[in-house]
């Protein structure tokens, strides 16, 4: 192969997504992992810190604990932040400053209302400039080639990936009504969901045979899926969305309910295809087939489908996908793979 | 103790409710556990058989392949029905006939309307005078006690109950609207639910870290719930039940949406505290507190809570129970206490 | 019942052996829990803190803070200790000398050698008088009713305990015959036995579908492995013991492997028989059955079995507990159990 | 890439095992997935019969039901046979006739004392002549390039890889000396090592926390790991092996123990650096770190490690595996990557 690879970072590596992220872009046909970066775990060696990559990374490669100055100084140029948010514009700056490529897997940047950050955030914006100039990109979502230009990318979080690859082509076609209060969102995630926090709650022992909700009724999933709503209907969405836990490692499966107004399985289904034709990722299910977070584990798709109840005047859409993979560090490489004229699956298979 | 011990029974002992119910019986101090009846296990020793049952059965107690008549005949005077839909109905004739008290743990004697039947099990009633004659029993839902003197006891099916604890106090009260298609209920269950069944979809290696829906929009329990909730609102009732498979052995949890019409969470609270009184299995956690599958594995407890959310004008409600205790064998249980005049938790605690 | 309850209470009760204690202790028919202490969770009502406990416990039982004078100063006549090794020894202390009687689960009196204790736990002993007072009780395995007179009972370990109940009778009766090095115990422990830590290598995500050995070749359950099997053979027994973690919550599997030296399968269930006959809680499996945690899980029981090998001359014995219950809670409330002269399994069945 | 893809088949697709060689085969850059046969499946997709290969496989790829003679007919130059033993013979001849090239995971060609399979299989073998002609291959074990001619490679069973990769190297040198019954092997294995069977016993609800021996004394894997090891030390060698089940979807945990006679830890380090130097697929943990299933998971990885107890005179040695991958699919692809000279990862990272 004669093209060069293009450096990438990772800041924030230590955690699930990191770990997701040095998975996919150390076997990455394109790329060169140039930097790894870990406050806490610098100096020492990726393999041994993250067993599960042993094999996949050499066994040389260390953390760094590049400062957001180093990151900008130095000659990596695509950087993927999986920072907490705050920290991760704290980051993101300076890279842009110095004309990096940005990959951001925070909340920082996914929000264009900077009030509803506040709102759910609790803290006014660290750089709304940077925010004004961020594109927020689900790749299958985007309708036409524009978001391909901007510096800096904002990836979105888990649960909107599984609830919006469903529901916005359907809102942009007006199949669904947005009526307040009618969309109602149901979420189940993998423990790996809540990050590698040392917290009781996530033990072993707490989690195993335990579903519960949880941070309902403001999750701060909530802004962003209502503001991308809002876009695709022209008008704004409320969403009801109930967040839970399940016992399992990764996966998230999603089961909305919206009222049917007259549309039939055929015809989401009809929208569903045209939208996602010829996408690699994106699989829909015929009706009755029901999505299961077991198929799409390790894998950076979303499966999906929709069944019509005529009982209830309902539709039933339920959808699955990798919190980790689509739900984070894959789709932002899917971003990456598509921005730079890879192929929209390089690194994904 | 100078009473004599009652004498009971359970036909359809192999499976996983017909576990539960030895389990329960078998160190309830009222009662003999006399017959224990399985045609696939006849004469192997039942500790042999259910190993996690051994300690807890003498070593000698043998399955029986007793058949209708024989167990009509016996001096067992309780039978606890453990069978599929169908065969249940072809004991419960001859038991009611010999005069024996009976708990039918099947669907067959759950619903009044004999259409309904046919519609969601695909036959006529095997037996319509009795199922006129049966009564449908949540302990904490009866509001007189007429019920204690039904020979025949229809137990609810796990999910039924799940959502009639939290719900049938409201519907009563008026405090929830059954607006056609919005009342929203999503159900996830641990794979017990599905019985002892020779199936590849249940094996180890296919629900492990899977969640996946099925059963929409048609599942069986919709003919229950629906018929109770329209006498607990004295008007048909149409529900959106959704229910899922979830990657643990029991429990359900159940996440149920519905307009909240002005209807603040203290009212619900309210509702469901008087109504709950002194009820020894039923727990009303605060709102914002959410109840976990995990926290009533392995106990005859309903766990339930309730958010308003401001946003969406909806109620959020959520329960948990233990499917194979609550939800099958340990509420037949506790049905049989009351009626016998026992303490509600006799071989419950 | 005329008979006036015993008052007991735990100290260390906020741990997953606390919470089992609480558990069997709130449920027994001979004492009133008259205590529950931690110094994190005083204050705190143990329903709320422990949800698993509603509706075993009163919803207003509280945690106490009580400092060891405090413990001592009151009228409770049992406590259970459920605290770290070294801790333990300073409530021990002061509640002796007021004449309670005290269960301890920590390691802190499970040694006679205090030089051992030195080695594995690296300090001094902090009571040397009262180690040489205690007893360690496997219930089963005491040859005389001797250490019923005992104040201070030391409980065992959890693997231990399921490594004791096969061998120790072997031992004792010259079966097994303790060559240096021959004696390989692996033991594989559920993730309740690393205790409720807040650590991240007992997430759910690190756990999950994870085996692994630890703490080969020094692990501390040895040292009282290798003291009781001493006493046992009448002689120096060296053992090789390799812990290992398993992905699920609750249980204990050990594997043995010894020379047989001709000894065969039945004359080793021929000792098992005659060392266990009548005791509750030990099932001796035939030859060729294997023991499951799965089978012993929530129950005090051992499950174990033998099996010769021809080929390799060796016998090969396994054994399965519940590591919080006989391994830990119950085992401390069966021996209470028989001290107080009440039925062995009050409380535990 | 010029090369022109060699076309591959399996036959037997639809368990676990053909599972993941089909996902493995369908990403390999120098095959081309050729034929998927499966007679219960024929016919159908195998995206929607094994949906976890969606997106892997293209939608139209059909299961076929080829007999021998048309697999034996086709242009088809490579066959996977993931087949139950006997069956795998009766494809095995006429491919072999034909000239293709057979790379056989199930048991039939692992030995070559047909006496030893007779004795462990209960039946004649099917094919003696074949038998002689095959070559057992665990790559990272070959001394040199010989077994790259072989038309019929019998690819190991999946504890024998867990056991062979840390064990023949030492016996080779000498440095593990066969002591009748003193190599102790206890082995735990994920569900998946049962395939994908219709059983009650593998059902999610008895392996969920269930850990348990099967199998003991005599498990069929006995055969080919003693005949390997006596070639490895130039002698008959015996060994205690203990299979056991563990509570997860892949992956073997093996923990041997054998008298260290002398030998350091260092002495197997450097014996195991020497024997899997540049060998991609093999890590050896210093000692003192213990592998993990879950780190290896998905991988064709062999991770390992081995401590000496100074107290036992033994020396521990840790080893795990996916059994999936390097325990079955993807050994058999890594033998073919060697002998057909491409990368030994190819379709393997």
């Amino acid at each position: 192969m004669s093209q060069p690879l293009t450096k990438v970072g990772i800041v924030g590596a230590s955690g699930y997504t990191g770990e997701e992220l040095v998975r996919v872009l150390a076997r990455h046909p394109h790329v060169q992992l140039a930097a790894v970066c870990s406050r806490t775990l610098a100096g020492k060696a990726v393999a041994d810190e993250i067993p599960r990559l042993r094999g996949i990374v050499d066994a040389g490669l260390l953390f760094s604990a590049s400062s957001p100055a180093d990151c900008a100084a130095s000659d990596v140029a695509v950087w993927f932040l999986a920072l907490p948010h705050g920290v991760a514009a704290e980051y993101a700056q300076p890279l842009i400053a110095a004309g990096k490529r940005v990959l951001d897997l925070s909340a920082d940047f996914r929000l264009r209302d900077l009030a509803l950050y506040k709102k759910y955030y609790g803290h006014d914006h660290p750089a709304p400039a940077l925010a004004a100039a961020a594109r927020y990109v689900v790749p299958e979502l985007q309708l036409d080639d524009a978001w391909k230009q901007a510096q800096l990318i904002a990836c979105p979080g888990c649960y909107p990936t599984s609830i919006q690859v469903p529901l916005v082509p359907l809102l942009r076609a007006g199949l669904v009504q947005p009526e307040p209060g009618r969309l109602i969102i149901n979420s189940y995630s993998g423990v790996s969901g809540a990050g590698k926090k040392a917290d009781v709650g996530y033990l072993f022992c707490e989690r195993d045979s335990s579903i519960k909700a949880y941070g309902i009724p403001g999750h701060r999933h909530i802004a962003e899926i209502e503001e991308q709503f809002g876009v695709a209907a022209g008008q704004p969405v409320v969403v009801q969305f109930n967040p839970h836990l399940a016992p399992m490692h990764r996966g998230i499966a999603t089961t909305i309910v919206v009222p049917a107004a007259g549309v039939t399985a055929a015809q989401v289904e009809a929208v569903w295809q045209q939208a996602y034709a010829g996408r690699p990722f994106v699989s829909v299910l015929k009706s009755g087939d029901f999505p299961d977070t077991a198929h799409v584990a390790n894998t950076n798709r979303v499966a999906m489908s929709v069944v019509a109840d005529a009982r209830t005047g309902n539709l039933i859409i339920t959808s699955v996908i990798d919190n980790l993979l689509k739900g984070a560090g894959g789709q932002a490489v899917q971003a990456l793979n598509l921005l730079m004229g890879w192929s929209e699956t390089a690194g994904l298979r």
